[in-house]
This record gives C-alpha cells, structure tokens and sequence, in this order.
C-alpha cells in the first residue's frame, strides 16, 4: 500500500482516481458476439461456448433433474447458512415494499403512484474459479419479492458441462425457474434479444468480466436496462485509534483478495493505528490462499493519514465507496455525514463480509465512483413506478385555467383544447 | 390515422412497434461537439453557439439583471398559473419523501437505507419555437425537494441573446441558480465534462431533439447517470361508449401537436365510438395551429378496435405507453390491470394536459416502449439509497458461521477470515 501522510486538498484530486479502464479495445469483438446471437440465436450460443468455454453442450438449459441433484450434493450446512442469508435478505428487501398514499394535489385532484414489476429480468452469476451463489441471493430475492413473472439466470458452464451444485441449490430456493449454460458476452446478448430456448428480457442484472460488463453497457444503449455502470471493486476504510487492527487488515485483504484490480484505501486519523493496521496486513497476507491476487490489488492501493475523522468522512465523500467501513467505536455519530457511498458498514464489527453474504443489504453496489449518482441494487431495481391521476369535474375546474394559461405560453394550443372542450362541457351542464 | 379492427394476436407484434430512429447517423458529429467542449471549455461553447444558434453571447450565465427583469415582463395570470402547478408538484413530490425504519435481521445485525440527493444535477431544458418551463417544474421541484447542492440548467439562447421571461420566472421560482445559454449537444458536453463558468454535474435530465438524447447516451458511457432513454412522445387512449368522443379527439390531438414524429393509438371496443371519436379529431383537426405537425403525427397513428376492455388493456401492456388515457366512466376499475405504461389518466375529466402541467405528476416519462423497463422521474431520480449496517458482538456471533461457510464455499478465504478474527476475539473475551 501507497502511503500517504496529510495530503493538501490539491492533491485529493489525484487520490480518488480510479484507474483507467480500456472498454473500447474490446467493442469489435462483443458488437461481433452480440450480432451474431442476435441474427442467430442458440446456433451462436453453442457455438461461442464451445469456442471460449470448451464446452460442447447438448442443451442450454439445466434439466430439473440436474437441479434436483444439486440439492443432494451440497453439505446440508452450506445449505443451511444459504436460507439463514436468504432469509435475512428477504427481510430486508421486504421491508422496502411501499404502497403510497393517494395525493390530493387540488380539490378533485388525485395523484398516486404504483409499484410494478418488471415483467421479465435477467440474472447474469459468473462462473470462473469460484461459484458466486452468493449473488444469487442479492438478485434473486428482491426479483422474487418484486414479482418479476420471468426470472431467467446465466451462467457459463464448468469444463465438464455442469454447473456448480451451490449455484443450483440457490436459485431454486429464489424461485428461479429458468438456469442457462452460458456465459461472458453471449449470455448478454441471448438475455438482450432472446432466442429459442432464452427468453427475452426487459433488464438484466449481474457483475461479471469485462465482455460482460461492457454488452451489458451496449445492449443498455438499444434499450435493455442494466442494474448499473459496473467497475473493480472497491472499499474504504476509516479507522480511528478505538479500531481492532487486525479486523481492519482482514477486511482490508477480503477486498485484495477480489481481484489484482481492486481497490483498497484506508484511512486513519493517527500513525500508530495506520502503522498498527499495515503490519496486520502483512501478517495475514502469508496465509492467504488468494495471495498473488491480494499483493497485486495492494499496490493499487493506499493508506492516508488525515487530521480529523471530519476530513476522512470529507474525502470519503469526494472519493464514493462502493464499500465506506467505519472502524470506531464511535462509527453511528459519523454516518450522518455520509453523502456518497454504495453500502457503509459502522463499527468494529461490521465486516464488509457480512453484507456480502448474510446481513440482508444488498452487495450488487455502484463501484468507480458510481456512488455518486447511482444506487445499489434494491426492490426498487426490479420495479417500475407507474403514477396514476384521476380528476373529477370539480378537479378540472379548479386546475383547468391554470393548464389552459401554461399550454397557451408554451404554444400548445391543442394542450390547452383538452381542457377547453371539457370546461365547456361542464358549464353548458 | 390508420384503422385495424379486431386484429389478431398474431398482428399485435407490429403493431406495437414503435418508427426506428436511426442514431448512429449522429454519433460523429456529437462526438466531435463533446470533444470540443471537453477539450476548451467555454471556447467552445461560444462558438458552438454561433455557428448553431447564430448567436454571438457575451457571457453564457443569465444574470441576476436579465431574471430580475423576466419577473417583471411576466403576467400576474400566468405567474399565478405557474405557482399553483408548482404548488401541486411540490405536493406530489413531496409526499414521496421516505424514511425507511431500521431493520433487525437477526439479532445484533441492523440494515437501513437512506435517501441522500444527488449532489450535483444538470437540467436541460429546449428552446426552438416555444419555451417549455413546465418542464423546469417538473425537474427543478423534485431536485430541490431532494436537497440537491447544485442544480444547473441550460437552454439555448433565441436569437437575440436572450431566454424568454417564463424560463427565467420558473427557474427562479423553483430554486435553480445557475441558468446558462447553451443548447443542444455543447450544452451536455458542458455538464457533463463541466467547464470554467458550467458546473460539472453527475446527472443531466431533461428532453431534447435527437441530438440532446444521443449525447445524453454518449456522456452515459462515461460514466454521467441519466434521467432514462429518450424518444418520441407518444399517447394511448382507450376509450369505451361512456367516454365523450369530443374530449377524446382533444386528448388525441394534443398529443399529435407535439411533432411529426409522435403517436397516437386510440383503442375502442365499439365502432360507433370509434367513429365519433375520429371524426371530432377531424373537426377539431382544422383549427390547430400547429395543424401541419398534427396531421403527420396522424399519418403515423392508429386506431384500433378490440372485443372488450380487458384485450385493450391487455394490448396497451404489450405496447406500454408513455400516457395511457382510460376515457371510460368505469376507468378505475381497470386501473389495477395495468402492468406497462408512464403515466395512467383515469375518467373523462383526467386528460394529458393535466398531468403534463398542473396535477402534481411528473410529465418527464419513459417513451419508446421503455415504460416497461423503466419509470418516469420522480423524487428518486435525484438520491442515491446508500445501505447502512450495524452489527453488535451477537450480531457477528448470530450471523458469522453463516457467512464463514458460505465465503469458504466461494473460495474467498479472506473474507471468511474477517469474521472469523473477530469471533476469536470474542471468544477470549
């Protein structure tokens, strides 16, 4: 880690830099996936299996039997800790249901809003060196609660042609219905436009390599919504001298172990906790069966000393965690300062483990600074708020001559009619 | 407008279609303009002015003098009008403020939300034949309702340098501070990127031409959030033999006047309904006088006849309009069937106009089909949702084993051993 002692606020500009990431470099070769998919549907699906996964499948879809063995392979632990995440989840998520109150704007003016499903959504869950069923939980859950009619998932398969019986049991215990073998940017694109065997849906949802992140990107601009602009991983760290050094080195590491491109900053208000916190790092880091990975995102990574907590709090702002963990003991009294950030996890222990899997938030968050404009994955992801408005005839009169005025300014003459023709109406009754 | 009676279900595909806009078309020229301003900054914005609005500006901020003046030039009728639109808005709005409770998912661990605004927002606000500061209410109330630090807007100067007086008085009146004469592209690229005298924002709302819209999309891919996609306005009006066949035609035509490019789709469930409706759009057809405009937006059009109200309603899913009228003295009663659709105008006496100035509602809404994916602007579009947790020792000791085993499963030992340092730790307490 890159240290950095009171930097002057000229220099914070260049401390919240991301690094630059390449997206377009790979636009050729993902605009040539998604064509093809699109023009030839799950011909190209195997096709691009074969060619990057190595795998020549027979069918796309997992079969019911497969899923159905899945639930006898896996530990009956592991699946116990899977429904304590899921239940924990769904209260959470179920918590954020809304139904809003009807508006009376005017006398006769009613004014309400909706919350609808998004009809049909897809789940990506990457595949690779480990089975993230977790993500499963986060997608899963709130598209269950939401009432999402179709809830599809992709996921590329293992060299053997079946998928990881963790990924298996947690859909179906989501109630999702339809699991596919594909990955990278063709599972997008099958998702995207739809083909025989692969509904098409409305919004897809899910992290994943670059190809993906970037389809994603690129059937967003044909009209697929996509959760969120995604990036590496992030967290920031704030620890005063009331934090555990060795818990902040564990989450420190728990975010270099994603992967050489993560980010990891941590900040303190004195040099003894920051040299404390360092040395925990270099400790643990031994032991770490992820250690190439977690040294290669450290030195991306840096450690600041400010002045205050009010400063850290201040950059934090400026530089908008994906994750914002507040090691003190004193964390609750800071958050009311936080502006910008995807989930914050106060005090000593608040792992940022525990949103990742089982506290109930969501980890499906806005990294690279997307904390600024975008929110995490909720119930509010997979719905659409349709407003509603009923007037009676004593509501249009009432707001009629004021419509009537505004369309006449803005040169709408056929606006203003539609009111006109009903005040007419009303004051011949 | 075109007829279709009875169509089959096999038909509905096209149907609902929308007219493809080609946008690639535009991608170079844009690009250029967003480069330029990136590039020099308010330089740029100058001449990019000149050679499109064929102005020569001297300074791009509206002063204090020229708002002062615009109060002034502006009748007390329409100053009334304006306010009590801005009144009701600021109801509808308001009401959406939400302050979720704290959840205990399990013992020890709470999760909560809060709303926190989007620091800095971008409005964009069109010019060209009228001045549309209806849409500054619909932007600048929520924005200021949310709490936004920094709400900039732009709109293109008319020819002589100038912004009409009911852009001004609006922006004025609903807290926006910063008002700049910049239209089109060049003003994106100058929110986007942010330039001497133009903030930089993390957001940009508002409509526009296609090339508005485009770099809207353009200045998405580099990370700026955006209110949603754009497209032509659009209204479907279902109507039934208890609507008025007068205000029916009205609703249809003031969405007509809009452009060349809008659409309208009335759907009835009897002939003679149909009829009646479309000879009042004939009738009242003749004395618009954006007559031109409204006769091409027709050409595009349909008029469809179904069996019953339950296929409309079904039909206007599948198309999932913009605004969708129910002129029908049962509206409410199909209301709860309604899965698709932007804004939703109950009974005869709830036309557009309504909504897209004075009910409270929101008018910024998903066009194009994307009601289905996405929803019109509301409060939420100016906050983030950031997730706070706050786990006790029992928490960590509730949930932890959960989360080892599920971490170990994913293979990421690090983050299992965030939670496992802290429960050793209390176990030797």
């Amino acid at each position: 880690m890159k240290r950095v002692d009171y930097p002057n606020p000229f220099e914070w500009k260049n401390l919240i830099v991301r690094p630059a990431i390449d997206k377009a470099s790979l636009d050729a070769s993902i605009q040539n996936v998604l064509e093809q998919v699109r023009d030839n549907g799950d011909k190209a699906l195997f096709e691009f299996t074969k060619a990057f996964d190595k795998v020549e499948l027979e069918t796309l879809q997992v079969s019911d039997l497969e899923i159905a063995k899945a639930k006898t392979l896996l530990d009956t632990e592991l699946k116990d800790a899977i429904r304590l995440a899921a239940d924990n989840i769904r209260k959470f998520h179920g918590a954020q249901i809304s139904v809003e109150e009807r508006i009376e704007t005017t006398p006769g003016v009613i004014c309400w809003r909706k919350d609808v499903a998004i009809d049909k959504v897809g789940l990506y869950i990457p595949g690779g060196s480990a089975p993230l069923f977790s993500t499963i939980l986060m997608l899963g859950v709130p598209a269950n609660i939401a009432g999402c009619s179709e809830i599809v998932l992709c996921t590329p398969p293992r060299k053997d042609g079946s998928i990881d019986p963790a990924i298996l049991f947690t859909a179906d215990l989501v109630g999702v219905k339809k699991i596919f073998k594909v990955g990278g940017a063709q599972a997008i694109a099958g998702m995207a436009y739809g083909t025989k065997t692969i509904p098409q849906v409305y919004k897809i949802f899910g992290p994943g390599n670059q190809y993906v992140t970037r389809a994603k990107e690129m059937v967003q601009q044909e009209g697929v919504a996509i959760d969120m602009p995604a990036g590496p991983s992030e967290v920031m760290v704030i620890a005063d001298e009331s934090c555990n050094p060795a818990f902040v080195a564990a989450d420190v590491l728990s975010q270099a172990e994603h992967g050489a491109d993560s980010q990891v900053i941590l900040l303190c208000t004195d040099i003894t906790t920051m040299e404390r916190c360092m040395k925990q790092v270099e400790l643990q880091l031994e032991s770490l069966p992820r250690k190439d990975i977690a040294e290669k995102a450290l030195q991306n990574s840096r450690a600041i000393l400010f002045i205050s907590m009010e400063d850290c709090i201040e950059f934090s702002n400026e530089y908008a965690p994906e994750h914002l963990i507040i090691a003190s003991k004193k964390a609750e009294s800071f958050a009311s300062g936080i502006t910008n950030a995807g989930s914050v996890f106060l005090g000593n222990y608040s792992c940022e483990s525990a949103g990742d899997y089982a506290s109930g938030t969501n980890h499906t968050l806005p990294t690279n600074g997307f904390a600024r404009n975008y929110s995490g994955v909720s119930l509010d992801s997979f719905v659409k708020k349709i407003t509603f408005q009923s007037l009676s005839a004593k509501g249009i009169q009432n707001i009629g001559p004021a419509i009537e005025l505004m369309a006449e300014a803005e040169q709408l003459i056929a606006h203003k009619n539609a009111v006109t023709v009903r005040l007419k109406a009303l004051s011949n009754e």
